[in-house]
């Protein structure tokens, strides 16, 4: 997952419910309930993540590593028995990441855990070397004297919050996105951050920075917890702290990605879809489990299960594996633009893309007529723990370009509570992710895309952005 | 700490007691529980390793940073008031890491957190490839039929089981010090073995190997926790599994470094001394604040509070911050040749060094007339949450080639049980340390190292080995 905006929450909108909504007939919740108690499906989503983890790792968008990805969706996809399985490509610019050092040159000369951020332009033929100057936030380093950062690197140390809904990332993931471009604005030569991270395990956490147009763009990178609170602890003996930067780096050509689409086709409306999945690449420095080879193994599951029901739902279910999503949403915006014609027919979308932990919320921004509808879908999702909640949340991010566009949305919040713990480290592996839970999401959007798909009713229109 | 043998605790001698041992005096009892409860030096030993691993860092045996930490270990003794501070050096063989890297060439190319054992040759100018085969253990290797390795890499998947006592490391270790040999004799071209490891960071954990004499050296090296997951993942499929290994390492020259040393010179009987202390040296991935950081300051600070009380002890209090104690007690094994004739005056040694938990256990290998005078010590330490066990335990390594030449032992037995989490690692940070568990840690070291060089009574002897 990438910075995902809450700004969408308020699609949720107001306004009083209807009578003439057709509910959710017997035999839909029946199925719907039957779904849920599956348990024929048990261990497929751990499956999934295990296979992509295994047999592709890191792939990040534009490697070979992703050509082999997409490949292997393809594959998951045919041998799962969707209806229809295909692949739709976009490009974007190609970020590389070569190798990448950190050091304190004085007073106190040590290593230190470092990695590029993603987009980030590398130091070059020589490595940078520059006094470190440390702000609280990127409010304080906008707030700065003029000249403070000139010819240095900036340091921004704010700590990520530990929340269940994740959102201490919004609250500090503007450093990491925005710092290069407010610290080059004022002169500064590079920056580093705390990374975006909530545990204190030696990991740097890499992620997507940009550029504004019109600043030099000077190296970003992230420092681990320990690491940042160790050039603190220097920067508190009074001298100053030189390190260098030796990352090489640099965004170069176009690369060629794909969204690999699973298609559940409709018994009655084919045209229309409910849009489930996950994304499919992930940064470079783990093998990619939680973020989100979790979110393909839950949807593909989900989807799996569905096909193994005795007729199709009413409309189509589309499982996604978005490609690209670490870097801007590129392959959901593709979709968007590529599928504008069809939005009015995307009835609901929903993204696995925070991790591997339980299910305990059933949020949606829908038309307010339809909220029985969602009552329904909700009452049979309750023995899984989850609870509906009629405020907050947010669509995941691929969902995002789609929603802008009018989709409604639903979210089956996760307890993310450790999901900035390993999130874009070399740690986000296999062994991080609890089988038994993927189960509960799987089963969650099974119930939850067979019965959009299967409603009479449709959930309206969010207002396009 | 490094592979620690238990074999010697056996040396708690049995036997009557005996009723003409002096008993501690109380006022000796009753200077030693203002030293427990005394708070004037909170944080002291927390200070010590946030300043160690600060201005310090890593500091492999041999380096230039081993250097510096001798200088600051001096510094510090001088400036807490030891009453005589010097260094003794010693020399050994120097073992250099340079890069390192792993990685799958098939059947699922990806990257291994990888990082070579201490002592490890390196692969050479050409990287080395081969395929994996994989043993459970040790055991496991020395029972393959012959010619099972030839050529190819060994995999030793051992687990490190999780214990409060760290017996854990003890059962799996030999994988690592005696691997390479093991494999080597067989044909096989290089070892790999699952980190000797408890937890499932990816993290590769180091620590010392060799090669017996008649074997020909081969690159030794250990995978993160994950790693060895994934690569049985691999294997699980049935086809070959072939990695490539990109070592810079290699054991070059003598190297110099230095034990350094604090007396608390005592009042009555100064060339009898009690030894305490921790190992000054770290692996080179961490910042060495676990292993053994905490060792060091926890004793000196012990060693300060000592030194704040009206009068000197009856006997010297010697702290020593031991030098390179990874690669084999090099720095200890040195002390106990130049000093073996003045083995006989000293009358107990304790070590700290397994992390920074709480002390839960006294225990000791002393002449069983003994006992009435640690069962009194061990009054004085129970409101500190510490227990007298009159069984198990076994001394610091450090303190083992004193042993060895009959010196008693003291154990301060620490709740170790997430160390082998951090230990060898770069995670072994200053952010895993909590102050207030090193307090209880110096006080009772402080207690211990008062009331031994205070009794009027020594503890004996043990069997010289």
């Amino acid at each position: 997952m990438r910075l995902c905006t809450l700004a969408l929450a308020s699609l949720c909108m107001a306004g009083p419910a209807r009578a003439d909504i057709p509910p959710l007939s017997e035999v839909a919740i029946s199925t719907a309930t039957a779904l849920r108690d599956e348990h024929s499906t048990a261990g497929v989503a751990y499956g999934l993540v295990e296979s992509l983890t295994t047999e592709v790792g890191p792939r990040m968008a534009g490697t070979e590593a992703d050509v082999r990805a997409v490949a292997w969706a393809r594959a998951k996809f045919e041998a799962l028995g969707f209806d229809s399985v295909r692949v739709e490509p976009f490009s974007f610019p190609y970020w590389r990441r070569g190798h990448e050092r950190g050091e304190v040159l004085s007073p106190f000369p040590q290593p230190l855990a470092v990695t590029a951020l993603g987009g980030s332009e590398g130091t070059g033929d020589t490595p940078l070397e520059g006094e470190i100057v440390a702000f609280d936030s990127l409010a304080e380093l906008q707030a700065a004297e003029p000249g403070a950062v000139e010819g240095k690197i900036v340091f921004i140390t704010q700590r990520t919050q530990r929340f269940k809904d994740g959102r201490g990332y919004g609250l500090s993931v503007i450093g990491r996105s925005s710092g290069a471009t407010e610290a080059s604005k004022r002169g500064a030569v590079g920056l580093i951050i705390r990374s975006i991270s909530t545990n204190s395990d030696r990991f740097p956490h890499t992620g997507m920075m940009r550029y504004a147009p019109d600043v030099k763009p000077i190296p970003a990178a992230a420092v681990s917890n320990p690491d940042a609170d160790l050039l603190i602890n220097m920067l508190g003996r009074g001298e100053p702290v030189r390190i260098r930067l030796d990352i090489d780096a640099e965004t170069r050509g176009e690369a060629v990605s794909y969204n690999v689409i699973g298609d559940i086709v409709g018994r009655e409306r084919p045209d229309e879809v409910v849009v489930i999945g996950g994304h499919l690449d992930s940064w470079d420095l783990g093998t990619g489990a939680l973020d989100d080879g979790a979110g393909v193994g839950i949807t593909m599951a989900a989807g799996a299960a569905i096909l193994k029901q005795e007729q199709r739902p009413r409309r189509s279910v589309r499982v996604i594996a978005w490609g690209n999503e670490e870097q801007g949403l590129i392959g959901a915006r593709a979709y968007a633009e590529a599928h504008a014609g069809q939005m009015s027919k995307h009835v609901l979308g929903a993204e696995s893309d925070f991790g591997a932990g339980r299910v305990y919320a059933l949020r949606a921004g829908v038309d307010a007529r339809y909220w029985p509808v969602l009552e329904q879908i909700a009452a049979v999702l309750a023995p899984l723990g989850i609870a509906f909640e009629r405020e907050g949340g947010g669509p995941g991010p691929d969902v995002i370009p789609l929603v802008q566009r009018g989709m409604p949305w639903a979210q089956l919040a996760q307890d993310g509570s450790d999901y900035f713990d390993y999130h874009h480290t070399a740690n986000d592996t296999l062994d991080k992710i609890d089988s038994e839970a993927l189960d509960q999401q799987a089963a969650a959007y099974a119930v939850l895309a067979f019965l959009a798909a299967e409603a009479e009713a449709d959930f309206g229109r969010v207002p396009a952005q």
